[in-house]
């Protein structure tokens, strides 16, 4: 099953899609993360929209926590230090608000004032089930699904200081989506991540070359934190990011990046220029 | 004021902290984050509960970001890179999570399996007002005030990566509490931040010695992330952590720690050992 979130003429609601139209249980599941946790097949009754009449949301929980995991994929991990990759000893973690993404089919926000917004495609687990010390070898009866995100960064952010937060926090930086695929679908096979920008395949590997693979994060980062239903796992990305390209290429407004995950789908976003903030003159002078 | 969130025969409430009363405000204010967002004074009507009845739970908002700041005294810093400290350029930001703490007065959990558990003393703002892009002259217009935050952190797994994010956000690892002092009762002065390990004092600094003041540290997480009323900005503890002790020490059950703030007042908890996970039989097996 495909579960998504999304608005459909400006209202919340949640289903599963099917072909070309996503079966609402908005009105018989109490919330999205109720159905990760116990997904209900549709049932004849129940409305259906078109996919072309839903905006996506990300498929995450109310209050999700999102981790992400840096370095996973040793080819990445190796154009990252410019040299042969240290393995790591354990996952690298941080973590994104959830305001910091937007759905499949909306544009992220390249911040003003700055020209180092990059790409990350990536698979991300979505977790079904809650649970603290998880072991490996039963992490799968953890995890709904899969979904595609696109964990884009400020560069020159991230590399403020030694923590990557600022840069990986972005507000609408980043992407995820457009729907959960239910583990169930996925067999335990290596999933393929390719990220394409405007077309041309920038990257590409396998899930089988995680340093860490899907059960290892799952464990680690549950021995840490309890997970509840609707928390993001992310994986980590390829090899081919803009900044390790000669010369290093960034998201510009106008361009389309796609991240699809084999067997998951694709998530598709453009990038818009930040907004910048108007203040009201009668708040321009407010202080302290 | 000394605005709180708090549990009473098990039920939550929220208030104003009057001497050894509580008095509570969730009968006519919406939520806590609406009372930090504008403070509304005690009637003689409000019913009234004695401090020793409470629990205090962190008094933060229902689903707050939580962003912290690393070596931001400089005396910390240095004895972090022991040696001169270099003069960062920008905050170094991590986050927590919400259930990464526990209220005034509940003891802490320490991670079976290890002993790495140490002391991080901090005054912590609470922002009052929704904002993005805050600028620093604006920035208390902002913050409903400051609580203290015993910001605890598991060594052995923040050294696990060059993020420290697992070391960070240990289920119950930290306390915030037990109360918001309104920014309106703190003036703009430095505030004393001490902390104590069993009456020992082993951090003491005043935040007049911050590389990064209140103010810039809104500044600076604004530009990334919207803030919202209930969220928090930690804003670094001093030097005297355990790591750099010479041996080392750690916290250990029966240990009592205190952060105590000028002008705000004291958070004290005590620390236990992780109640390890018990897995159901009927679970154990479960796989994929």
């Amino acid at each position: 099953m495909r579960l998504a979130r999304f608005t459909t003429s400006g209202q919340p609601g949640f289903g599963i899609v099917e072909g070309d139209e996503v079966v609402r249980l908005d009105h018989r599941v109490r919330s999205f993360d109720h159905l990760l946790a116990a997904p209900v097949p549709a049932r004849p009754d129940d409305p259906r929209v078109p996919v072309a009449d839903v905006a996506w949301q990300p498929p995450a929980g109310d209050h999700p926590k999102i981790v992400c995991v840096g370095f996973n994929y040793p080819a990445h991990a190796a154009e990252s230090s410019r040299g042969p990759a240290d393995v790591p000893t354990h996952p690298t973690l941080f973590t994104r608000f959830a305001d910091s993404f937007v759905g499949a089919g909306t544009p992220v926000v390249r911040p003003t004032g700055d020209d180092s917004l990059d790409w990350e495609g990536e698979a991300a687990l979505v977790i079904g089930r809650p649970g603290r010390r998880i072991a490996a070898d039963d992490a799968w009866a953890y995890v709904a699904g899969v979904t595609c995100m696109a964990e884009n960064s400020v560069r020159d952010w991230q590399l403020h200081s030694t923590q990557a937060t600022a840069g990986k926090n972005w507000h609408h930086s980043g992407a995820v989506g457009p729907w959960v695929t239910t583990a169930d679908e996925l067999g335990r096979g290596a999933l393929r991540v390719t990220t394409r920008l405007n077309g041309e395949v920038v990257q590409d590997d396998t899930t089988d070359r995680l340093t860490f693979p899907f059960a290892e994060l799952v464990a680690y980062v549950s021995a840490v934190t309890p997970l509840r239903p609707g928390d993001l796992v992310a994986t980590g990305t390829p090899s081919g990011i803009g900044l390790r390209c000669e010369p290093p290429r960034f998201l510009r407004p106008g361009d389309v990046v796609e991240v699809e995950v084999s067997g998951v789908g694709v998530l598709r976003h453009g990038v818009v220029d930040e907004v910048p903030v108007t203040v009201p003159a009668e708040l321009a002078g407010v202080a302290s």
